[in-house]
């Protein structure tokens, strides 16, 4: 099917649904979709608009037995970028400021590091030289930082760093710079039945250090990159080991496949906010049915940033342009968002 | 730590336990240890016995506020082996059956399989044939039957074929096969808070074609081998498909690696049958606080099968010789379950 197919029959279908859907409404969110910014409106961060209202009617379509787009529990499921989709990405990835706190730290057990200009970017703390070898260089400061752990041990570093550390910009913990509208759409969607995953480009392990207490979600429903983790013994116990060797990249192409592999059923949602989740976007909305695809917008330099298809974070160009064909929405930071931040 | 101060540790605590535990039973679940076969049973498939005493001391202790071995519902992990231990694996894995029905069908468009030993005894039905090259043979035969589809395509065809095909023993379908006792045990352990995972050493989709319905097991609750999945485009959609090349083993070394990868969190109970669980099984009971391990042993001719030491499916020599010392239950079929099959 050619995407102009596609996308008259995605524009197609929502519009049979906007015209339809009210009248069918029969479940206990059948108020949901007028009861913006009244009491019990469940996204109040969210102001009226296009984006509230398409969520509001996405999930009173796919919940409401007897709707034409009704969909099972049990094939609930949305899945969530993390980096820029549920926290601040920028001036850098939080985990790329870990890596270099864990290098300088590391340092002094570490003297030949002095010899390589990519370790001296990463223990001057210089965020521009530490990311101008590209991934490569990125993945090389990671293993040197983060590998030679076991999986437990690492969540525990991490939530240690998480709870001392501060972003320069606000003086707050990292953990305290996720998005209040997307908390309160994560909480939304799991009162009506979805399961709720992270998927994301970032460690899976960094992340699972905080998914529970940050955004209710438990290590169990977060999809992250992974390193090879190496089976051993020590002391009479087994031990795994995370060595330097990637396993997983868990973005872009690998998205759709960190899903199928671990979730094993197709997102009927799908959240992001850069390139990097296009194939997740396409994943999650080319399947049958009803679907929802959304786009965070980083257009609010007074409350966070401003930043698209020029960034070397979170880059945003072609999810963007073909946002219209293929049916996704653009959140406006700006302009949807009451409120950024809890 | 060696072996034997970890049987001390564990028998230790576990006599602390039984001694202390009764006294401090606070939670809804206060009287569970003492309803044995009562109206109100969770368990009452099974006998009375140490084995379900083990289960109903384990759950109270982790479940009870103020128990030195509380445990909070987020970290109540539960892994279940499958073969074995929650469905029939004699005379053959289910799997293995399907595959051989899956070659046997393809044959035809596959006339230069009848030129390997192999595939003709694939093709024969011959199990004994099928199997006698080892893993290798099996992967041979696994790639062929079951490679260059989609995940979901191969999940409806595995649906498709389950919800056909029979047992000859019994003359049921392979699902109706799957124990009652451990029914009853995994919608214990979620009454009490725990999450329940499959780690099974068979295909992850073959398994999730079933796991909700049968055992009221999420797919993304399952773990299991896999083969690499292979993304591409097809039509305008993004299609992911299976290679015929081994991604990852779940079974023996393989199963903690799993469980690290996809739960993030160490189990505190799993429940196995063959040394295919001696790593898992060593895994979670060599974690800190309380733990239960629980091996199903297949003592029962007469009502399913009998074997251990000497069987080529569900071979049961090292986890059943170092259970005691290892303070792992051995579960007799003939002797603490009441009735087998739902």
């Amino acid at each position: 099917m050619s995407l102009d197919s596609d996308h008259r029959r995605i524009l197609g279908r929502r519009g049979v649904l906007a015209a339809s859907a009210l009248p069918v409404l029969a479940s206990p969110l059948a108020g949901a979709s007028i009861a913006l910014a009244q009491p019990g409106d469940p996204l109040p961060s969210w102001r009226d608009g296009p984006r509230k209202r398409a969520m509001l009617d996405f999930v009173a379509a796919v919940t409401t037995a007897g709707s034409p787009d009704f969909v099972p529990a049990s094939a609930r499921i949305a899945t969530f970028d993390n980096d820029g989709t549920l926290w601040v990405e920028q001036p850098a990835y939080t985990q790329l400021i870990f890596i270099l706190d864990r290098i300088r730290a590391l340092a002094p057990q570490n003297p030949a590091w002095q010899q390589d200009a990519l370790f001296r970017a990463a223990i001057a703390g210089d965020l521009h030289g530490a990311a101008a070898q590209g991934t490569d260089g990125l993945l090389r400061l990671a293993g040197a930082a983060q590998a030679g752990t076991a999986p437990e041990l690492f969540q525990r570093l991490a939530a240690e760093w998480l709870a001392t550390a501060r972003d320069r910009r606000w003086n707050r913990p990292y953990t305290s710079l996720i998005y209040q509208p997307m908390l309160e759409l994560l909480a939304f969607l799991r009162a009506n039945g979805f399961a709720t995953f992270i998927v994301s480009g970032g460690g899976v392990e960094f992340v699972r250090a905080f998914s529970q207490e940050a955004y209710g979600i438990p290590p169990h429903q977060v999809i992250g990159s992974s390193f090879a983790l190496k089976p051993g013994e020590q002391d009479g116990r087994i031990t795994l080991t995370r060595e330097p060797v990637v396993d997983f990249i868990d973005d872009g192409p690998g998205k759709p496949i960190g899903i199928a592999r671990h979730i094993g059923q197709r997102p009927i949602a799908a959240f992001g906010n850069s390139d990097g989740d296009w194939h997740m976007l396409r994943y999650t909305t080319e399947g049958p049915g009803r679907r929802l695809g959304m786009i965070v917008r980083h257009d609010d330099p007074d409350r966070e940033y401003a930043y698209d298809r020029d960034s070397h974070v979170g880059r945003l160009a072609r999810a963007m342009d073909e946002a219209p064909q293929r049916g996704w929405h653009l959140v406006s930071m700006r302009d949807d968002w009451a409120r950024i931040f809890a």
